[in-house]
């Protein structure tokens, strides 16, 4: 185990931020977009200056409403960065887009919802920015 | 555009669920293992009776404490899941593990975190399990 000592006894730091986004009323056209959605991720990245462990991946998600599920189809993106992530998924028809950006770096809330506002063009944003990790320990508590 | 309606003029339900997950002295070796990572998505798939959109995509994070960051290393993973995802980002080092699971489909709760502690271990969990989407429009506001 090479266990050095207790979470609890360590000092502990806040790990990260983590911002919860539900957007309303947004254009069809970019939330159908698998271009635009890249783009979106990339975005993202840049302005919270955060940095990729991969290239964003993209899957296109089709209607599962004939299974009793209520979307009626869209895009799900994901972008991996160091220690954390960013995800989007748009759902076109209905007008709506829900997205992640959880990051160790703090970040400024404000800039990420400038790109999402310009990008998909929602009328109505829900918006969170909380903590994440309050008990994480300053040091390590395993040796290699 | 082919916009029918605006959103605010549509029933609005729920669209799904999200638990936020933080876990601290974790057993070091499960969170430095790519196949026990791998697995906890899968089981955390299974539990939850969601369905993948694409196999779990994991990459190993090496530290950044040289570069001023707070990751003595660890492992990212990542699943899509039918118009949601799960997340997990382990520090192996630090006994840390942060996870998200987010689906439109409700799911139990307890059973996510039977699964968690049971593989990872970990001495104490802080968790919210939250709604999301609240203003979700219950049909489609634009047509094909």
């Amino acid at each position: 185990m090479h266990k050095i000592k207790n979470y609890k006894d360590i000092e502990q730091i806040t790990f990260g931020q983590h911002m919860i986004i539900d957007c309303y009323g947004c254009d069809k056209e970019p939330a159908d977009s698998m271009d635009v959605v890249h783009q979106l991720l990339k975005d993202l990245v840049e302005v919270t200056g955060l940095h990729e462990l991969m290239p964003p991946y993209l899957v296109k998600a089709t209607s599962n409403l004939e299974d009793g599920g209520k979307d009626s189809g869209g895009i799900s993106g994901f972008v991996m960065i160091q220690e954390s992530h960013i995800s989007v998924h748009t759902f076109a028809l209905r007008g709506y887009a829900t997205l992640d950006v959880y990051s160790c770096k703090p970040f400024d809330a404000r800039d990420v919802l400038k790109v999402i506002k310009k990008t998909l063009k929602c009328e109505d944003i829900d918006v969170m920015n909380m903590e994440r990790g309050l008990k994480y320990p300053k040091e390590d508590i395993y040796t290699i």
